[in-house]
This record gives structure tokens, C-alpha cells and sequence, in this order.
């Protein structure tokens, strides 16, 4: 328990909240989604009816944008992601390793959506001496002893967690360690990081609980 | 564009808040591994510094729930537990499908965790011939055609979306025609589902992107 750590999140926060932080990219998607059929304006409501949100909750997430919109004609599509790309700090492709060569490891480091994105994995590792030498795509499983000298020599931003709930918190540090700046823990438990690395949860299993919830409202228990 | 469909999203909220559901899979996720090292009492401050958040939230979220802390010593472990459970729908376990037999559908199908969790795997779907008839661990793949009659009869809850983005609103539909309650969409583009069907969004593009914007904070840009 490192008490004297606090949570990163906190720190982001000051600047544009977390809450509005994560539905940027799905802005972002649609717009460039809008962008490539042709289109030069994009209102608040037709935002709001692709995204799942209400017309207000757009207009109050978009006005912590440095652009706002013209009146009856909403967003021109063109500013609108370029100020996304950068409020969101994409116009820098960002190097990243995966750690752990398991089943949903080796199917990150397989997705193509990645590359497109500017996120390009440069290693993968794990521990397990019978994965290490295999080949995934076009990377060969590494031992835990190379993350360290990877991570420097190929300048990685990201470290990608991968491994069970167990093994996170080791793997979370050795990547800290190693002089990742941001994690992304898909290891379905909390990891906590030094200050100075973000850390982003993606939680398959805390995903179907909320849908199992939904369901259940649905079901009128 | 289906105009007339409200998103299902706005009906959840006026239960618990869709912040605070979606903090609850986290909350009985530590409160399930101090119980299992013999805690009997949780506190405030102890549950958010092991889930990244402030006293105070944890205070404000659990105020939600049916049962509060005792002055001093805190919060149950044993009854929190229950009533997270409880809350979350989670005392039934729910059957689900896999639609997308690529690395992610695959590594999902793979994933023993939701087994663990009380979601069982129960068929994987794909529309391309070459993958209909391959083995993913005890699962075979099956034609798109075999969706409806799968999920009729093995009483499937939750479709899961793992396709290209393009596929996606086309599998949403599917799915829900077949019959599904909820659907987890890891397409990485926002679906519409009809009334009474619950879409939760996994993006791992998306959370990169949010980490990306993280780290352009922590560099000082």
C-alpha cells in the first residue's frame, strides 16, 4: 500500500474533466467518420443523436474546447477534430509494448485499429518461458528481463498490462520502472502508479456487470 | 438513423446514476479479495485508496445502496458483498454469444474470467465462410444464419460485438433481432440498439486516446 501516492486521475481533472475527456475520441470518431462522407458542418443534435447524449450534455463538453460552434449551422467538422486531435495530444504517434502474450495480449498486438490510430506496439513480453521466442504478427514474445532496455531504446510512451489480476500490480511497476508514462491495464483489478504515469482501466468483466445491471433494470426486477 | 429511438443509456440513469453503476463492479471486486483474506470491516478511506478514488465519492456512491457504514469502522465486508451482488444483478448468471471469430473474439471466447464472473460463452459467430467450422477452445464457429436459433434456444442474455466498425450497427441488429437483453460492443464505433436493449461500449482505441491525452498533461504541453 503506497498511501503517500496519490491518484493520478486527480490531477487531469483540473485541467478538462475525466467524464468529458473519455467521450472526446467518440467525438472524434464521428466527426472524422462525418468528414470522410463529405460534410462540413456537424450540429450539437446530430452529435448528440450518433453518440447516445443529450444535445445540452454536447454543447457543455464541446464549449471546454478552445471553438465553438455557429448558431443554426453548429461545428465546422474540419476544426472541430483538428482541436480534438489536439486537446487530446494525438498529432504525436505514440510507440507502446504489451505486457503478458496470452490470449488477450496476443489479440491487442494483432489488432490492426491500433496502427491506424497512431498507437504502434513495438514488443511484446511475458514471463513465461514457454511463450518467450514465439512469434505474434510480427513481434517475437520477449523475457521480462528485456522490457527495461526496450522501453528506453524505442522510446515507448505506453506500457499495455495484460497479465491476471495476480501478477498487475508486479507488471505495472516494472513498467513504471522502465520509464513508461502511461499505462493500460486491462488486467481487470486496480493497479496503482507512481506520480508521473497516467493509468487507464479497460474492464471487460466490470463492462458485463454494468450490462447485467441494464439488463436486470430492463427486466423490471 | 433511427431518430425515434431514444438511447437506452437516459432510462438507467434515473435508477443509480450510470457513474456511480459503473464504479460498483470495482467496488465488489475489492471488497470480494479483502473478504477472501478474512477483512470483516471495509472503510471509506481504505476502499478509495485501493479504487483510486476520494473519500467522499466512496461515501457519496455507496450512499446509493440499501445499507449504511457503521461510524468508525466502516462498511460490512461480508454484507457490502451481498448487496453489491445484489444491486448489480449479479445472483443470476447471464449466457452470452461472441459475433466475430477475429484475434479479439477469439481471445475473448478464450478469457476465463468471465466464466469465473458468472458470464458463460455459449457460441461464436462469424459471417465469413473460411472461419465457420474452426474450434475456439470448446466452441465451434457458426454462420450468422445459426444466431437466432442459438440464442433462442440456449436462453442467451448478451451478444458480444467483436467485428470491424463498419459490421457493427449491422451485428447490433442481428443480435437484437435475435433476441438478446444487452449487448458489449468492442467495435470501437458507437451502436443504436432498439428499446429495451442495453449497449455498453468497450474502446480500447478510445482509452488510448485518453491516455495519450494523460501523458500530453504529465509532459506539460
Amino acid at each position: 500500500m503506497r498511501a503517500d501516492k496519490k491518484p493520478v486521475m486527480n490531477e487531469m481533472r483540473k485541467a478538462i474533466p475525466a467524464s468529458v475527456i473519455r467521450r472526446f475520441p467518440k467525438y472524434l470518431a464521428h466527426v472524422q467518420a462525418v468528414r470522410e462522407v463529405g460534410e462540413v458542418w456537424v450540429s450539437s443534435q446530430a452529435l448528440a443523436l450518433a453518440l447516445g447524449l443529450t444535445s445540452s450534455t454536447v454543447r457543455q463538453d464541446l464549449s471546454h474546447l478552445d471553438y465553438s460552434g455557429v448558431s443554426k449551422r453548429g461545428y465546422k467538422v474540419e476544426e472541430l477534430e483538428k482541436i480534438l486531435v489536439k486537446v487530446l495530444g494525438l498529432e504525436v504517434s505514440r510507440n507502446m509494448v504489451i505486457v503478458g502474450a496470452g490470449n488477450i495480449g496476443r489479440a491487442l498486438a494483432l489488432h490492426g485499429d491500433f496502427h491506424r490510430k497512431g498507437f504502434t506496439i513495438r514488443g511484446i513480453f511475458d514471463s513465461d518461458p514457454s511463450l518467450q521466442g514465439s512469434r505474434v504478427g510480427g513481434l517475437t514474445v520477449q523475457s521480462m528481463d528485456a522490457l527495461k532496455g526496450a522501453v528506453a531504446g524505442e522510446k515507448i510512451d505506453i506500457g499495455v498490462i495484460a497479465v491476471p489480476a495476480s501478477a498487475a500490480q508486479d507488471v505495472a511497476d516494472a513498467l513504471a520502472k522502465a520509464g513508461v508514462k502511461g499505462l493500460l491495464n486491462l488486467a481487470g483489478t486496480h493497479v496503482r502508479a507512481g506520480e508521473g504515469v497516467a493509468v487507464v482501466d479497460v474492464r471487460l468483466v466490470a463492462s458485463l456487470q454494468e450490462l447485467a445491471y441494464a439488463i436486470k433494470m430492463f427486466e423490471g426486477e
